[in-house]
């Protein structure tokens, strides 16, 4: 799998744009659990991920945690490259979940394509689009759903991505997803083993009813 | 106040560009309490505020309210051309919160000039950019904030915009700013007023210690 053929615009930049990124392009390895971008402060640049899986979340001073999206394959990753853009004025965190091979465009570099291509300008607004989509859905979850409505709907997330029902998640994992307390996970997951809907064994949940657990997210 | 000065990126523009955007610009008076934009239905087009307010929210199946943010003076409201983006795929109501003048640039001319022009689709990217900070900072204050520390807050910002410490408000319509119910806002405003923060009275409200409200906003 070549950069180019994952890279949607590829084909609307003109030589000397594909020559410039090729020559700045740069191909990083990382490891499951480390943070590749923390806050406002760094400035690596847009990421695009050739295998494995990333996570976008936000801290609380208190070190509290609540994921505002996942990366996968052929995803693209703006806000590490925040400070392309003046208007973005808050502070996100990107962890490697998995093992991850991804392609660098330094920031600066990116940002001086952008600002003479009209293709480049507009495809970043597709991806922010795309990512401003998925935090409305989160304020909505947040807002209107109950807990077990969100851990419901977690759960069938997590099977989706992983393709399995057997899921290596501890109740501590999924309050840090959801941004609650492990307590609170740990009593819905057995309001939902009880209803017959997941079974749970020590770090693991199996899912058994899919439909009514899709029912119970999304009434 | 003309058009040409409070558009940003009016100097960016070639003459033929600057032509077909004054050739389908439109000015509209809108009173108070009219809906401008609902869900992801119609595609009004790109509006900039002349004078006045708008408030951006959404609404739940039940019929709850949040505010996602506000638009004043010079602001632009890029959701009401959410046609123009193929990924945003959020629903957002558009509301006049006092009689508004505004110009719409219909979305199919804006789209239209984006695509060929790099600062146009530029100035695109930093006017969402800007909304996402905003809904970012929502996400934290529903997170990691209690509902008095988020009353505190929103009339302090209430009393910004309006510039008065007396505020025309009912503890229906901060339910509705907040997402929250009126019973809750009643405790929460009788709590400030029994600390000496706030002073209550039919349909309003007035600030008495914004140092003591900043205080308990952002501890």
């Amino acid at each position: 799998m070549s950069f180019q053929s994952c890279f949607p615009i590829w084909d609307k930049l003109s030589d000397v744009q594909r020559n410039r990124i090729l020559d700045g392009l740069v191909c990083h390895q990382i490891g499951r659990g480390t943070v590749i971008h923390s806050g406002s402060m760094d400035c690596t640049g847009l990421l695009l991920v050739k295998s494995g899986q990333l996570r976008a979340y936000i801290l609380s001073d208190e070190g509290r945690e609540i994921t505002v999206y996942r990366l996968l394959d052929r995803d693209v990753c703006l806000f590490s490259a925040s400070c392309m853009l003046r208007s973005i004025q808050f502070d996100i965190t990107i962890e490697a979940e998995k093992d991850t091979s991804l392609w660098v465009i330094p920031a600066e570099l990116y940002r001086s394509i952008m600002e003479e291509s009209a293709p480049a300008a507009n495809y970043t607004n597709e991806v922010m689009a795309a990512r401003f989509s998925e935090v409305m859905w989160l304020v909505e979850q947040i807002m209107w759903k109950s807990m077990d409505q969100r851990v419901a709907g977690f759960l069938l997330e997590e099977s989706a991505i992983e393709g399995s029902r057997q899921l290596k998640l501890t109740h501590d994992s999924i309050a840090r997803h959801l941004g609650t307390h492990r307590e609170v996970v740990t009593r819905m997951l057995r309001y939902l083993q009880s209803e017959g809907m997941v079974r749970l064994s020590r770090g693991a949940v199996e899912l058994l009813d899919e439909k009514r657990l899709s029912a119970l997210s999304s009434p």
